[in-house]
């Protein structure tokens, strides 16, 4: 068996500041963290299409990307190399996960069936390898929105046949997500939405929506399917608007339909941001909804208007995610999948590791500080004494709902003049700089 | 009594191209369009605050505003001789309606009885001046951010006497509401939101801004008022984040505390986006939903990030607007609300005629256009069309739940090649622009 | 010789609205518009990237496109037939002019030399066709953006081979469009830019483009090419910040090297929106300036952060461009450029034509519109009186130089009350409604 | 004499983490950093209107501030008491500088000769005070913005009037800035743009922009005043499009009036990113053009599309704002000054010390960071490696004008295949990562 990556060592965490770019300085994966590894808070997963599967191409330009395997033609022999590049790729980063649709793994054949054969080839060669390596699968998911029969939506297609193809093929990777043992399935709908208002039903395409994740609520049932089903937010892009809008829309729609118990939320930096959202607002959105389910780690770029899937290494978004993640009670079955990808212009093999160690120092780093922001205290005190009027009186009235309208008329005529104390905004963010910089 | 703005006189639809600015195109109040007056379609109304109290000041600037009453100094004295302006401007417009913040007609009092005093006094004026007028409240609602009290929210307050204050100033809203025949009742949560997360329990926010929505469906019930409650959405400013971010989180909000069935939404040009939809996104978000409720008819600038409330004067935009309030059934007790204000370099009275002008004029050839499209029928064929593959086979057993993943996947391991057609965008946009250019 | 779009017959004007797709409602290419033909004032080009190479495929989705083409796997024969496409398509559309990249035309070969044997291969052709048809070349440019070879930059390449290698394409690229006799030669720097400040040194990489365009022109003076050099200004896309920024930059960059009576600027609408201007302010600012050349006539999405270069359809938008155009005296050896593509959803063979037409007929209407606006001399005549204080008195003696700022404190001390007037912005766009609505 | 800020001590250099929110952690005025001081290095500001005159007001709330001068009435007297507070103020906060409009420090009067009365009464008290103090004026400017007259522009008015009037105003503000030691003096062009081009002569409000500051060279060598002209970009806000959009822009427009000679230009962080930019892009670009003077030291929140002149607390920011400062050699006669204000929600006195203690702090640690990475040389280093070919053999003759298109394509026919390297974006950013954190 070929070594892909051979110029480079398994990545180690020294600890300190180094030359040594191949090398972890935050991430240490066997240190524990109030009580967990730093591995399980984290639970990072590689993204097959990412790191395996993207060129470079972008819409002005063909792929740059070289790659160990790009003298393979054969797509089966091909396909079977990238697996098992991605078992040595993440044994040698100390990922614990990858995660994957399923035309990113084999190739699409002539008809459904033949997409399958292939499936099952790869998923065959996939168990083989999981034998011999503690690599998992953290979610599996379909890729139903490049194939030009997709051009329409899937389950939004106005085209009945369509939704029929997509619900084959999901039911297909639920199949081989289950066979290889992943923890969720992912739904992201790349072109469940529209391109313009003047050809669409919206009505009927959010009610099939609903229709396909209820038929896939029940096949899961059917077959046993104990992963956590996870929604993943877009706003937009490849369609001009996609249905899954934001975390707030996505549980609104949830709620709408009474699909809200067997969903969760996969939320992902870049696209909370296209909503216009901080990553840690569509983080504390879902938590407070009991939906974060999962975390697609990645960043973009504030001043561009589409997804830039960057690797993830500002700070202040890791840690602040991380603080969310914790306050939460962690991520349970999900984890943070890198679903960044490395620029155009860094094309080499190594920048692979360059890129999946900056993010996963970052959010080690992260992790470190946020930690010690809760454990320390101040920061939650400061809240928790903010909102401390209504924990007695008229506030606990209000929280207790012993008090209407007329009770607090009542309560206002007679009450002196309103005191309310600086939010310290400013002092805050000293705060959260000086343990970001001394963390 | 005073003539206010003696150089304008009484509007007129003059029906061809004129060279009198002061006249109407488009908009003739009368005429009858598919058994309904223009008048009764587009119920129009007149903001109080943009209207009376703006003064064209602006972060960087003080007022530039030239108004007939800015001679005169004592605030009730004030504030009656711009109520009775506003008959006379709505008269001489030929609005049907008008819309209010508590605080806009009457002013802030020493303390909130001497408010509620100030507020009595004016409503019993304009109880007096509706005796002679057809002028109406299309609605009413408080004004609950511009005061320091309201600094860190007002039902989302972190401090309870804000919340209990709030409380006392809304019933109040919500009987002068009822005592002057207004057809519905806004919440606008300017400051319901956050600056920071940092220092911000977002779950007790949401939970309070819950409790106090509660609160208002169970006075209005004690009281009586049969008004429908509106909820507008806004995504930000002033605060960072508002928590009515848009009509599809509002929905997920209403349906998580169960309240959906108190509210409607008050959907505004500008909020929508500010929250990166059309103005007919958030329409048809809202109809689908049985939740459009009336329409605050503005415009914002595209390239700026900020609510410039300009008057609506893009063709597209009403006619696409009054294409889906048509399609909707109408507004019901809703109306177009003209929350929109002349630029501060449109300081001179005219202006407000102006702007006005330009609004209804606009929206009455929207309308116009919107009923041709829709009788015309091609449009909405195209789309019925496109749809047909659910109204039979394999699609009507999806829409009737009749094939869940194993079904669908045995017809397509037996369907052939999926043909799709093409969603015709450019094709349609020239028929759209025939319908406005000709209609 | 095939024909390759049998389904589509000559597009014909017919004056009128119509049920036809496939006809001109306001397109009359040989009507007269105040002393010159439709034809003549907008002098329309159809992009051979768009409309022959474009398969539809985003970063999420491959190609959809249906072309009569299909079937054809070699390469130059591919590339023939497709110039011989060209010939039919513009013919039945009744666009006078195209315009190409070199690697639109013919394919790369294995070697620069064999690239420039392709070329010329289908330059050859191209003159061939020509001799029996009226269809000229507006522009002609190379694509020094799409291989890998310009990942990071062309002419700001950190690597000299690729400057020379580009220079060389550059080239080539000058000379057929002389031998096809373009009319202009644009600069579009898609990969001159950066992606990162850290591993930049944008000093040099400003002055090797300065360099690069430098050898342009002298190579233009050798060969004799009379053409217009033309630079095309975004902001962003496909790199985070490209140096062509916008228009006002690219002029103080190419007066800052001495540059600017070589050039003038090819404004696209989707860009001019991607740096936060409209496309009337980005003509305008060329336009005073003395350097408009031509326009790439398309239109974006105001709530998408990408360049979608849809057809242009949006009335306000093709009217203000051809008030400016007009103004500005025209577009000389310039015109109007479809830089336009159809919807990945609008992947049928027709739909190239709707397209087409929704852009010909808008700008059509524009023309017509703006023509009727100047020889009514009202917005003109509004504009200059405006501005009148500066014909006479204190005015006349600032424009003329006779007054600094000691003689002005004089004037300021001594002048009364300063007397502003409206500035009537609602009232001018209700009159531009007018103009649009009845033109 | 008033103590104001009676409950906040001079606040000192703690150097370690703390607890106490009123010292500074990373700012050490007298430590030295490669030959100058902190103090020297960084010229810190106070901005007179933000911390002085600013209430917490915005366009939809009234003020919301706590301050020790709130009940002081007279317009003079508490003009008076504020310059004293701003002597405290800077000198309890160790800021060296301050910088002030006109209007900030004296109230407009009935007539121009008031208002110049009431700045020579303050400025002799200024005068004063400095006698006792180290405190300097870093520069001056204009108020030609808040008032009425301003409405349609300063220099660029349509009223010639308006003109004389803002002549006659910077002639004042700069004799007052001249007379206090101002080290430079500020045009920031709030007014000078448009808000509509339907009503708006370009070119002749451009070269009156020209005229004004030509006349304000001429009369600034009249005087001898020698301190520094700059120029403010910003893009938009208050107007729609502002002529000053950004550091390109005014760079081009500088040298179309033969004015780049007199002018530097005075970069915002806030206004880089209004205008799309990164901070740190617009000081390269004002650098590489020797046209570095100042910077305005905020941020502004990235999910917001106006002016929040939040105080800068991003360390990316200040790190890499710093190392393009030390890279430049410094600020010279610039400095930065803090145009930023506290929150709304962050009222109370104290609120203004935590701000500037934030915004020091985070520059300070910025530039000890970026300091780092100069000396230790590996950033620098990878970019000149990186565009080492222009320094031999055909990259030389490139860059010495040896060669040209001919030349360099008979390189590129005989040069074999072209080799690129990665950018190394991703490796770059976690060293940068690595400074941050551990500098």
């Amino acid at each position: 068996m070929s070594e892909y990556f051979k110029s480079v060592p398994k990545i180690k965490y020294e600890g300190k500041v180094s030359d040594n770019p191949l090398s972890f300085k935050y991430y240490n994966a066997d240190e524990k963290i109030g009580g967990k590894t730093m591995k399980e808070h984290l639970r990072f997963a590689v993204a097959y299409w990412h790191t395996y599967q993207a060129t470079g191409g972008d819409p002005f330009g063909v792929g740059t990307a070289l790659r160990p395997w790009d003298n393979i033609t054969d797509p089966m022999e091909l396909a079977k190399e990238k697996m098992r590049a991605n078992f040595e790729f993440c044994s040698k980063l100390g990922a614990p996960f990858f995660c994957f649709h399923d035309r990113d793994i084999a190739p699409e054949g002539a008809t459904l069936k033949d997409s399958n054969k292939n499936l099952d080839e790869i998923v065959a060669l996939t168990k083989d390898l999981m034998k011999t390596s503690d690599l998992k699968l953290l979610w599996g998911t379909a890729n139903a929105f490049s194939h030009p029969r997709y051009v329409h939506g899937a389950s939004t297609s106005p085209n009945a046949d369509v939704f029929a193809f997509a619900a084959a093929q999901v039911k297909k990777a639920m199949e081989i997500t289950m066979e290889l043992g992943g923890e969720n399935y992912v739904f992201w709908g790349g072109r469940e939405g529209y391109e313009t208002l003047l050809n669409t039903n919206m009505k009927l395409e959010l009610d099939n929506l609903a229709r396909f994740l209820r038929m896939a609520v029940e096949y899961a049932n059917e077959i046993g399917f104990k992963g956590q089903f996870l929604i993943e937010p877009k706003p937009k892009e490849p369609t001009k608007h996609q249905y899954d809008f934001d975390a707030g829309t996505v549980i609104g729609f949830l709620k709408t339909y009474g699909l809200e118990k067997h969903f969760k939320l996969n939320i992902e930096a870049n696209h909370a941001t296209l909503a216009a959202h901080t990553f840690q607002h569509e983080l504390r959105v879902s938590a407070i909804n009991g939906m974060l389910g999962s975390v697609d780690a990645n960043q973009g770029d504030m001043l561009l208007g589409w997804d830039t899937d960057q690797f993830p290494t500002n700070i202040y978004d890791t840690t602040l995610a991380m603080y969310e993640i914790l306050k939460a009670g962690g991520l349970g079955t999900g984890g943070l999948n890198f679903d960044s990808k490395v620029r155009r212009g860094s094309f080499e093999p190594e920048d692979l590791f360059y890129g999946h160690i900056a993010g996963m120092d970052t959010f080690a780093k992260g992790l470190r500080i946020a930690y010690k922001i809760i454990e320390d205290g101040k920061m939650d005190k400061f809240v928790s004494d903010r909102y401390s009027s209504y924990t007695n009186g008229i506030g606990k009235d209000i929280v207790e709902g012993k008090a209407g309208f007329k009770e607090l008329e009542s309560y206002a005529f007679s009450n002196g003049a309103i005191k309310n104390v600086s939010g310290r905004q400013e002092m805050l963010e000293s705060l959260l700089n000086q343990y970001i910089l001394e963390g």
